[in-house]
């Protein structure tokens, strides 16, 4: 899923995307980035303990000092039911926590799919419409920086060419 | 959702199982009920209005006089990643505050579909493993109340003989 | 709440704010502003009936129409533990799947009181903290809307003089 | 606040009840019990990350086997409105994908004071009411247990003889 938000966040031009694991990530990468997807799979209908650990432990450190940034999540679950709702609140919860503007992506991305308070699955992307779902998600994260950050209005997703709307997948 | 619920509560013997809409239901209904299913279609992430609207002018009338009752929730959205879940969240926190006994499905009931925090789909039932997931969590509201409301202890769903385990239908 | 909030982005210059009831806001109004505080009594841990309705029924009309506005919510309870945090939450997902940028603040405001996921209060704000809660949730919202619907960096919160750090309450 | 749920609990008679943290517990002391009282401070609006690696990693040993047992949630954060509310809404995530059998507490406990969702502090237990805020959390959940796992129906709380109302308190 992170791979195609990325993809996804990367086709809005000139937008600099990093991956980063929570082995990896620094609290310096939230200071450097304006927008961010946080993702784990869904555990017990929450995130894995190793991401709140990253977040208690290493972001805390920015806390007061990364307010208004952009901000979505997203999860896979097991199966459909098993959380990834949950699992996409419980991030936002960390992240309103620390100043950033959070949202979820009003559009659908196919018959039956959207991703209104985060990108969720059951088990890993395989439609077309699931690997959409991370896309649109990554995407927007991307067009409210653009927007936001760097005033391309261009990139507003109200004004976007691509179907938005759930009556062109029925 | 409504009516395979019922029909998995009614195959616990001997158990009363009546279905109601906001329309028909009266204060006195919450009194009748050892447990109750609360259901709504997903409509913005949350219950309809209306079914809060019976809560906040009808039920309250019971506020205080119905605790330890069973309860569980189920919700429709028109996609996966839509809101069923927080729609059941949003639910059972009216339950909560009504001191229901609030419980969701550790089951699968098929590849990919389990009522962990409510039984939830995108649109109607209609695979086999949607609408068991429906009766599944009806059958579990009419077993933790002949559990522990009756002493049926056969009815202990830790002992069912139906398939639970997500391994099985891996 | 509502009136302390409006002060509190009326103190942005220039800055246009609007207060309205359930009973008298049109859909129209959800196009005209930048920003939104939705606010409700804690009703049974959620917002009141009639706020859903607004959404439900009058709101709708503009789905689709308004995403990347910015938005938070504020709710009272009759007492702590009553539901205050819970009745934002609720606010917040009808925000998220309208497509808000929704919002809490990182700042204390008081010792002991922070509107970290909306403004939230046991009963109506009493004491000099209370207010400021408030005013200082409509003061973000004014802020993040200066900054980013319209350039003016000197609102960045981050600048801010008033104190933000809990450490200046203890 | 742990020490307080557990006097609570304690006063039902024959009550057996253990106080374990996070670095103690045991999966088996998971089945050994019939309910629990989860805590933790709010770290982020949510619970801390040593608690949610004991459900990862501990507890995920007996899951679909400790259906049905009774559970509740209480935290504290460093100011109101910091999120010990959500901070329990996570908790009662993590029950609830155990089968747990979740529950508030309807009783106001004092003016402007209510576990409704869980015990909530701000800061730890110093007035009398916050006190009792504990305590009756321990209470209600040996209630729950005596009358619903050992069929003593004197403990019914709704046969209750101290003050559940809140005009008692207004």
């Amino acid at each position: 899923m992170a791979s195609l938000i990325s993809e996804g966040a990367s086709s809005v031009s000139e937008m600099e995307v990093r991956i980063k694991s929570c082995d990896e990530a620094t609290a310096a990468d939230l200071t450097w980035c304006h927008g961010i997807a946080m993702g784990s799979p869904t555990n017990l209908g929450s995130m894995a303990w190793k991401m709140k650990k990253w977040w208690d432990t290493v972001a805390v450190e920015k806390w007061l000092e990364v307010d208004g940034k952009f901000a979505c999540s997203f999860s896979s679950s097991a199966g459909w039911g098993g959380g990834n709702e949950t699992a996409c609140n419980a991030m936002a919860t960390v992240l309103l926590n620390f100043g950033f503007l959070y949202f979820g992506v009003t559009d659908y991305v196919g018959k039956g799919l959207t991703p209104h308070y985060g990108a969720v699955l059951a088990g890993e992307p395989r439609e077309e419409k699931e690997k959409e779902a991370c896309r649109r998600l990554g995407r927007r994260l991307a067009e409210w920086v653009a927007l936001y950050k760097e005033g391309r209005s261009e990139f507003n997703p109200l004004m976007a060419e691509y179907p938005r709307d759930p009556k062109h997948f029925s």
